[in-house]
């Protein structure tokens, strides 16, 4: 019962986290974290799947993998950056969803959910030229990042295909 | 540049807020909140869609609406709210995309994210009967909420008409 909001299930620093997928990370106390999480969400998707034996999302044994992120841009370049991130959010591999939106209440956030159909596609996105490609263009227009949280998708409406 | 994470966009009390729709709310200081936040996105979209021509998915003048929550389940309730929540996602008119995730760090934890062709649309699926069936059966098995988040969506992929 909490009134207060509070961020919840993951953080992130400007520096090392990103609703994009980086195109040249360097190994980071993040990146532990990120593989903790995955763990967990692979320790957590099987009792799951069991408990839930209508849930055709699942993709057989592979649990999915979703993001939830708020990204700041630089100011008064929320829109160019929004065009970019819009640029490539098709023809994914194995991207079910990717939703780019505004934060009505902040000049600069930007909203960004993803579902992907396993942590290993999200991985693999990281080497498309158009994602790499567009990392490159948006990384000077992005100020910091305020929240990075991984979840496990477990169904819904609009989860599509994209390759 | 904040390390910290911070709950940004929205806040939640869990009496008044919630991803899925009240079935019979009592004007709030939230309700309030929510015409203000309605504003601003309104406010907002019509600079947005300009900055975007090639944006097809605002539809005509209408901004999309957005939701991104974090709901606890009573303890050991998750996986009996998350069915719940399964069952009456497809099908709701204006309804783009209704993700329902698990949080792997946190066991009561659940993840919503919704887009909207418009904030009416969200408003009026309150009343169809199989989603105020869903509340009715969910409300013993939510604890509370943490996050409550109104966005503006602008685009991407996986946004598919249900109805």
């Amino acid at each position: 019962m909490s009134g207060t909001p509070r961020a919840a299930g993951g953080s992130a620093d400007s520096a090392d986290a990103s609703s994009l997928p980086r195109a040249a990370g360097r190994p980071t106390a993040f990146d532990t974290d990120l593989v903790r999480r995955r763990m967990l969400i692979a320790g957590i998707a099987a009792p799951l799947a069991a408990a839930l034996p209508g849930c055709a999302t699942l993709d057989g044994d592979t649990p999915m993998y979703g993001l939830i992120g708020k990204m700041r841009a630089a100011p008064g370049q929320r829109d160019a950056l929004v065009a970019i991130l819009l640029e490539s959010v098709h023809g994914m591999p194995g991207c079910l969803s990717y939703v780019v939106a505004a934060d009505p209440t902040d000049a600069d956030g930007i909203w960004i959910t993803e579902v992907w159909n396993s942590a290993d596609s999200h991985k693999a996105s990281l080497s498309l030229p158009a994602v790499r490609d567009a990392i490159t263009r948006a990384k000077p227009l992005i100020a910091g990042f305020d929240q990075h949280i991984e979840t496990l998708p477990l169904g819904g409406h609009g989860l599509t295909r994209a390759g």
